[in-house]
């Protein structure tokens, strides 16, 4: 089918101006934060309701037209993606917290509410939703729900499959599947983390997490990573669980120095960032703890902040780390594995030699906590070769990952980025029990296609042909 | 094939000695710790090994007999019931405490090994395996991850499924599957809570849980249940989370009266236990916010542990609070659901009300924090008709759970016992999902047959015949 019957018919079951299809679109969509391959969908469609979405899926299945669940489009992987072209299924429309029920500390919104929209939601109450993704002024909860997003304060809080309490997914061919915690298999948990690739989520039930009385922000500054990566060891060690514990490179230093003009001791190679929360007589023990640690470990500098314009001051450097990393680059790749955590150290290591390997500048954000590490690379697509030496420098350290033990994701999902990279990790029985996972749902190729699973029919070809083509 | 041939068989496959058959064997395995309904299975075996269980399911599926898998017993829906006879896996064997990593807070074990005995294992290095069921000193690794069991310490801890980071799975033809946390659709979670029925886990890795520092009991006795549901809801709403909530009302206090002399108050009808752990400094303010607000709520008496003796005290009404019922009343049936938190005063004066409708006895055992209620009817089994009377008053109890938001279990399981209303919650499309997610691992309806998933082929009339006969 072409581009103006799809659109013809597409606007017959929404409205006309909810569906967008030409030049501009097409490139406003042909890829979501992950830059590296990218894919034009034929249409992308706005509808309002779990009732307008699952008339567009029965749609898409009726045609054997593909379609791709979006929401912010701000993943990393590539979830979002039109694969294979067809329709992208958008949410920016369906933003509505539906209910609040503050007693049992719930709210149901659709999927396309703003992360950041939930927690203002119900501020009032003194309560926020947990999952704080880096992206959650923008990222929606169906995005959240897609990549089973974590954050900095997922050390202490967990990630997105804890938060979610039940959801609306609307099936391959547009029958509409609530799913609930409880009793039998859990197939919520399933969906949870499934990139979009089970069905579309139109809504979803979370649960709201107190805020806490009282928080403490610390920066300390090392003058050797190993220093920061074994302060880190010893605080988990004495049972702190702060609410994040996170450490940036000299790499994200020297991004924010050159940026937000912010000052650094001159010898310092290391930060970490270290909250603790809690009621105020809970948290004062805790940064007394933390700070003892940080001083055992020669750190150079110990900032501590207790209001909150301070704090922001505090978490400039991990907030606004990638975006000034930006501006001493015009395309930045940012990885995500996960190692023991007592591989840190090492893994730090191997990540400034892989870089020096490939001539590629790398800057590393980590939830150190986690062991989950974010090797930022900084380049220039327009330069010939790059992009292969980035894609190639990011198989070595994913591989570094699996061999000490690891995975080569931790929060970003697999989505087509990692689809060569899975394969070292899964073998044939792995991969035909994914596919017999996926087939609860549907065997339907056209569910956001060529995501998670490798060697989908039509992917291979198609994804040579993206790889490298820039807009 | 009739007893004698299986046991020769399977006897060749392991060793004579190891397989169990004849009346005494029969009856020790004819029921777990749910004891309305029995069956007894013509085998049970108990490899010591994942090779050895697996050769004993290959045979299982090339005869076409059904096997059950079986940890301690402990279960209470009837999870490790021989439904359809045929052989009960047993990892009574299979105990070895397989490796551990300190330093990334790893334990490998088989399923058989005692949870309480993994925390033993590495109490040295100043860690624990969090989920405490109170069956934790008898009960296994692999029965806690069939069922995925909680605890008294699950509100602050979580349940099973957070504390399991990998699984040996024979599924079932006697093939070994390995599942990991990582990336792609999430299996683990799938098969932590499915109680034995997508296929025999044999080995774990779980995560270790740093000892807390410093813990404090308090034990709090209230004239009205209501004031004591009440001071849970405000400990939450003060943003503590103790590591323990628990809460026993007067059937549980007039039973351990009775059985250790443990004095109470005269006019005290609710006793909360309250358990506070952390650092020394973080526990005392909790513990003194948590003492006003019993205050607040005119407790009657309230007496802290602080040291290990005292702790221990003041646990025995949670701890030996249903054993003590058993001196009371012969036989035991406890419940279990879950209703939102805000429904804890309504849900206990239903059950009064529904014990007295039924002319039963009724005590209660609440995991408060969690909404989680155990109703426990006392009676004797002997009595003609009782049983259908307790049946009868469970499914009133467990019809309210549903009709006010919550469900029919919360951690001990659907098993054979609430196959019956877990239609309730399940339409034929939730069913069919169900179903679809069990043809993940196998369409095979000799893996643990019976359970979870109602109308399975061959289970209607059995469970006929075994409801109501006793042994």
């Amino acid at each position: 089918m072409n581009q103006a019957e799809m659109t013809a018919e597409l606007g017959r079951i929404l409205s006309p101006e909810r569906v967008l299809s030409g030049p501009a679109h097409d490139r406003a969509y042909d890829c979501d934060a992950y830059t590296v391959d990218r894919s034009r969908p034929q249409v992308v469609v706005l509808p309002e309701s779990t009732a307008e979405a699952a008339a567009v899926v029965a749609w898409c299945h009726r045609h054997a037209v593909p379609f791709t669940p979006r929401g912010a489009g701000t993943g990393l992987s590539g979830g979002s993606l039109a694969a294979l072209g067809g329709v992208v299924i958008s949410t920016k429309r369906m933003t509505k917290i539906l209910s609040v029920d503050v007693e049992n500390r719930r709210l149901r919104a659709q999927a396309g509410a703003v992360n950041l929209r939930l927690s203002q939601a119900v501020a009032a109450h003194g309560l926020h939703f947990a999952p704080d993704p880096s992206s959650q002024s923008v990222s929606t909860l169906g995005g959240n729900i897609a990549e089973n997003s974590g954050g900095p304060h997922t050390l202490k809080y967990g990630v997105t499959v804890q938060h979610v309490s039940g959801l609306t997914l609307v099936g391959f061919d547009g029958r509409v599947i609530e799913l609930q915690e409880g009793p039998g298999l859990d197939l919520l948990s399933l969906v949870v983390g499934s990139e979009g690739t089970l069905g579309l989520v139109t809504e979803a039930e979370v649960r709201l997490t107190p805020n806490p009385e009282h928080v403490v922000t610390l920066l300390a500054s090392f003058a050797q990573v190993r220093s920061a990566t074994e302060t880190v060891a010893a605080i988990i060690q004495a049972g702190v669980i702060p609410a994040a514990l996170e450490m940036m490179d000299h790499g994200i230093m020297e991004a924010v120095r050159a940026a937000f003009g912010l000052r650094f001791p001159a010898e310092a190679r290391a930060l970490l960032l270290i909250e603790c929360d809690g009621s105020p007589d809970r948290v004062g023990p805790e940064v007394e703890t933390v700070a003892r640690i940080c001083r055992d470990h020669a750190c150079l500098e110990l900032a501590e902040a207790a209001d909150s314009a301070e704090r922001a001051r505090l978490w400039t450097a991990r907030k606004k780390g990638v975006g000034a990393l930006g501006r001493i680059a015009p395309t930045l790749v940012t990885h995500d594995g996960v190692i023991p955590r007592s591989k840190l150290p090492d893994m730090l290591d191997a990540v400034d030699r892989i870089g020096a390997e490939f001539g590629l500048k790398v800057a590393n954000i980590f939830h150190a906590g986690d062991g989950n590490l974010h090797p930022i690379f900084c380049f220039d697509d327009r330069e010939p070769g790059v992009v292969d030496r980035v894609v190639a420098a990011g198989e070595k350290i994913m591989r570094l990952c699996i061999e000490w033990g690891g995975s080569v994701t931790g929060e970003h999902g697999i989505g087509v980025e990692k689809l060569d990279l899975i394969s070292l990790m899964f073998d044939e029985d792995d991969l035909a029990l994914q596919r017999r996972a996926q087939s609860i749902f549907h065997n339907d190729s056209g569910v956001n296609p060529c995501k998670i699973i490798p060697n989908q029919k039509g992917c291979v070809e198609h994804m040579k042909r993206w790889r490298g083509v820039a807009t």
